[in-house]
């Protein structure tokens, strides 16, 4: 039997720079379209399935384990998969483990960090460690910086900040304070110290799969400080609801768990987190490297601070920019146009955007400044 | 360019009596499938378009507007697409609408009207109006039943009982209350007077497409009163942000969302539903017809309250019971079972269940009772 690769007439695709939801492995789109009418045995659409089935417990299972393997997730932590995207994990991380009496400490190092310090003020008290917002967020504090409080209920950071273009290189050490991460725009793109979290939460829809699903690993001290809220807090915020029952505990985003135990599957076959991380540098180096080459273009994020999954840049002017914006898009370049926040320009270039995406876009900006230059 | 149908294998398909996630209509199937690397002239997957991009703003303002002409919605209403399910509105409901020193109006008249309930409990101060839970939830209370507040903040339904099998048929009058309705099971199964609700919600994973998006229509007035509280619950629970946002305020579930259209767009295709509904009634009358014809089948609903979306009966025992699961199954009639709180059987058969699958079932039945009866 043909694949529908070979069977169909060629797809008209462009490099997709967006910063998500965003570009995915086209083997995983391939397979998810070729078994889109009928899982293979089963005669059921992957949409159309319930989730009580023997199938879908075994896909759902299956892409817990694919997670757990990957990262070498230890035994006392649940893999939960959860909806409303890390603006709704926001409120369930204070709402599920910020007592009254005790403070969380936030590091507030780019826009999305603030955001989740302000939902957090809504539930009860926080202590601002450090803040970078008077430079525009432009790095990451450094250790010296943050100010912790001695016995918080947990430390927020924002692992990568996909506006700004910053990113942790190294965690910052928080004592015995569970470390909970928004790791939503650069999870799984690099290996990750599970063990050295108390909690860690990612949209699916940058490095993951499609938008739709949340996933959270989550230490098991932390879920049973969650299981003593369930009478005051909504069931369906409550982690430890959701731990006991295994993401069943009403429909899950089905497709969207399938989707992203494909892509696990995909990351898997590409080597893993170790491997991707390797591919990952070198992406982010070409970018970088045409950035700082002459002057012309000019990166916004502090060079120590740069992520490998959001190349932020600006050019000599506005004009120029818009221009920048038009002709890439013209050329099969989409979606390079900066956060308003930061203006300018984002390559926004995760585990599955190709390495030949970001050779086509050193060679447009090369010809941009020839000719603009 | 021949069509997927054309050229691929003939694909094995049974027929789906999940009740939810549950049976779509092939040709949208078949358009997903078709479009799933890039949708055409975009060079881009829906699974990766961005939610910021013209494109994915075209197709979410088009399912408004489907979802408008659909069902006549009044424009004092808003369209919003959530996440969470039936479930995170349990909560949501009474959170943005039951203020401290009102009281919400709730009827039990089944086990997620009570899980609805228990939500609001935790929230606000809850009126019993009416509960058929003492009969096991297999009838709707009567008008004469209900208790209503004077000035109850709203009236909380569930139109359409999916584990029972019961279903309003008309509406209660709850004089200037706000009707709420739960319609994850029955919405765009019939005509629905949408000025004669305050808000309803549902689900999509029955009539309206895949599991991970809900629909929620809402007045403006319950807007406005949402609009007071967004200082004190969490933004992504707040209905006033969501509409300023027009659904956008973070990622909405880009690709339930797309599919939630092309349903729409099948259904208008259908007739409407006007149409939809004769089909739905055509295809329950020739259920129950077979279920009453001798007796060796029983309802569970009483008669006036059956839903024509779910269908429970049992067989005269409970050994009978499993060799019908075990029969059908093989069958290819598939996901009968009952739900452990009423036992039996339950056949769903949401709009896109084709009458054919129906027939099937009634020739089904008809040749185990001529063996086992």
């Amino acid at each position: 039997m043909k694949t529908l690769k070979e069977i169909m007439p060629a797809v008209h695709r462009v490099f997709n720079f967006a910063s998500g939801p965003a570009v995915m492995p086209v083997p995983v789109l391939e397979q998810i379209q070729r078994d889109l009418l009928a899982l293979p045995g089963v005669g059921i659409s992957i949409l159309e399935i319930s989730h009580r089935s023997k199938t879908f417990e075994s896909i759902l299972a299956q892409a817990e384990a694919d997670i757990r393997a990957l990262a070498d997730v230890p035994q006392n932590y649940r893999v939960l998969f959860l909806q409303g995207g890390a603006s709704l994990q926001f409120s369930m991380v204070p709402m599920n483990l910020l007592d009254a009496g005790s403070v969380a400490d936030y590091i507030d190092a780019g826009s999305w960090a603030d955001k989740a310090i302000q939902e957090a003020r809504k539930v009860g008290r926080v202590n601002l460690a450090a803040s970078t917002r008077a430079e525009r967020y432009t790095r990451i504090p450094a250790p010296r910086e943050l100010q912790l409080s001695p016995d918080a209920a947990y430390v927020h950071i924002t692992s990568n900040n996909t506006i700004e273009g910053t990113q942790w290189r190294d965690l910052p050490d928080v004592g015995r304070a569970p470390l909970v991460s928004d790791t939503s725009s650069d999870m799984f793109s690099r290996p990750i110290d599970i063990e050295k979290h108390g909690m860690v939460y990612a949209g699916a829809q940058k490095n993951l799969g499609p938008a739709g699903v949340t996933l959270v690993i989550i230490r098991d001290d932390l879920v049973s400080r969650s299981a003593a809220k369930k009478s005051s807090i909504p069931t369906m915020m409550n982690y430890a609801v959701h731990a006991e029952n295994r993401s069943l505990y009403n429909t899950p985003p089905t497709f969207a768990v399938y989707s992203l135990g494909l892509v696990m599957k995909w990351l898997a076959a590409e080597g893993g987190l170790a491997a991707i991380a390797r591919l990952n540098e070198r992406k982010a180096a070409k970018l970088y490297g045409e950035i700082d080459r002459t002057g012309f273009y000019r990166g916004t994020a502090a060079p120590e601070a740069r992520s490998t999954m959001n190349v932020t840049f600006r050019l000599p002017n506005e004009a120029l920019e818009k221009q920048f914006v038009t002709d890439s898009t013209k050329a099969g370049l989409d979606g390079l146009q900066g956060h308003r926040a930061v203006g300018g320009m984002r390559a926004s270039i995760y585990n599955a955007f190709p390495e030949a995406g970001v050779d086509a876009l050193v060679d447009f900006m090369r010809e941009f400044e020839r000719r603009h230059g």
